[in-house]
């Protein structure tokens, strides 16, 4: 809507199909900090729309003053979460367009215009750049695989097709048979909630299992590839994603299986060095100790709820993203794929 | 109570406290069908017990009749969970002493005597059985340790102060430093549910966390040792456990933290040659999407509900048994224990 973003309430699925109306830049931060949307692509695109929204209702009369709102609004929204190094990206690229274009004009409605395109511009790339995930990442996946999944990134995380699960509903359009094992993810069970119900909407051949159920699974020789998404990969190639993604990595080289991670290359984060110093956000403990209102565990229990792990990098098989396959070492192959097609507006 | 076994509903735990009369075989049966009475140890006690109640109903005019009745229902509770040894073991146990009673004597009213005895004696044994695995346990906890355990091998899986609880018990008893973290354990969540809610009731220091949690926090070595219990142990040393035990062993591996299994000697089934010939029980898909009677996944979804998984005894670093520890080769080990201590009323 012009002056509203609606957002799927993704905490509420599969129960209920609930669109929140966001008004301002503190609706969109609470709805990404309550996880209402999740999946860095998304919450990239929610902010930088979440900023063009704050700065509809900002005067424009001061450029100045513009300028210094536009600054407020950008640090509070890159801030909502603190390990998905595309909200930070994607909130600085709108926000530095919007700045560019007040220095060059000194005019702020230009600028509005400027954030307002820049905005629906993230937008349309992250859709082109999933179908380019989905072509390439077709090509590692063997007819009839049967490919382990964990957490969400397909399209209720991205746009789209998604990321990890873009290669999967390419698959799947073209025809090609293909098998897909959900990790529930707890404690927030993305996969159960929400890749469950992304594929089999789509008509994917899909199977729910609890994120223990891996390593028997994969004993069994029931799983040929694991297939993840990431929020940020490290100079070295570590990869952060979801809590849980490490203990699949180490099982998948435990039994041979193939380990690929899909992502956008605005994902990669050649800033940090390694996985280890990223901090890992502690989420409430409500998520553990409560699972859709009810009480799993006794009043008053401590409880660790670390949203994220770090997978290194020597246990990853590749790195899917829309400019190509980046094999070990990933930190410089996704260098060399960048420095290769590098577009100047993400620079 | 002298015509009714009492047990303390375990799936209604941590919310309500509820025992469940059972008066009949058909009752037990269904107890520990639903997992109501839970944990290796306590399944065979119940069923003992179970078939005690049953036979002060039958008639002991015809004692060839009493034992055929015998039979039949020690079949019954014997088949109520497939993969539990103990559960056969204790039935087999308590059956054969009444029918040696019953030829020995011919008399129907003797042989449930030795009945209801032999089922006593099986939950007095389970007791001692319990210290002396706190005993042997404890030796190999350094002090101030911080133990992970999966699933529930406490107090309310067996008696007294449980398996691989029991060093925990016994180390806290006797003022020394210890912390467990505890897996949550899905679908059936033994671990929030059982575990945090007995260890906390002791005063024992506990953090709950999720299943996959545990490669995170091996990661930052902030785990010393694991510490379960098992359902099954085969001839070459395998341990088949709750699901999820074989991929926290393989993650222990990984991360160089030793990998122990506590468990009393009737646990060892030299009769299976390996993990690989268990029969795994693959239970209603429900347990998984459902919790607490709210669905987390959306409707009709195909789901896998194994109960149990195989660690190979590679994994182990050892056995805790009654009798003493069993290192590897943990199958020729345990042979060895148990030759030296075998008690004839076991074999």
């Amino acid at each position: 809507e012009p002056d509203a973003l609606l957002l799927l309430d993704q905490t509420r699925l599969p129960a209920e199909e609930h669109y929140r109306r966001c008004t301002s830049a503190e609706d969109v931060e609470d709805a990404i900090r309550r996880m209402q949307v999740r999946g860095a692509p998304a919450i990239g695109i929610a902010a930088a729309h979440g900023l063009a929204l704050a700065m509809q209702g900002a005067r424009t009369e001061d450029p100045e003053a513009w300028g210094a709102t536009l600054q407020r609004h950008a640090a509070r929204l890159a801030g909502a979460r603190p390990t998905a190094v595309n909200l930070a990206w994607a909130v600085r690229r709108a926000a530095g367009a919007a700045h560019r274009a007040l220095e060059r004009t000194g005019d702020a409605a230009q600028a509005l215009a400027t954030l307002e395109a820049e905005a629906r511009a993230i937008e349309a790339e992250d859709r082109a750049i999933c179908e380019a995930i989905g072509v390439h990442g077709e090509t590692v996946i063997p007819d009839g695989a049967r490919v382990l999944t964990h957490c969400n990134a397909g399209a209720l995380a991205v746009s789209a097709w998604g990321t990890a699960l873009a290669p999967i509903h390419r698959m799947h359009a073209r025809g090609r048979a293909v098998r897909v094992f959900a990790d529930e993810t707890r404690p927030v069970l993305q996969g159960a909630r929400l890749t469950a119900f992304e594929l089999q909407r789509s008509g994917v051949d899909v199977t729910l299992i609890t994120d223990n159920m891996v390593a028997h699974l994969m004993a069994r020789g029931e799983i040929d590839l694991v297939l993840v998404g990431t929020d940020r990969i490290t100079a070295n190639g570590d990869v952060v994603n979801k809590i849980g993604t490490l203990g699949v990595a180490v099982l998948a080289r435990h039994f041979g299986v193939p380990f690929w991670v899909a992502c956008p290359s605005s994902t990669w984060d050649p800033e940090t060095a390694a996985g280890t110093d990223v901090a890992i956000e502690e989420r409430a403990p409500e998520e553990v100790t409560h699972v859709g209102g009810v009480a799993v565990a006794p009043a008053g229990i401590r409880v660790r709820n670390p949203a994220f792990d770090v997978t290194p990098a020597e246990l990853v098989t590749g790195v899917i993203t829309e400019h190509g396959i980046a094999r070990p070492p990933v930190g410089a192959a996704l260098e060399q794929l960048l420095r290769r097609t590098r577009d100047p507006a993400v620079a």
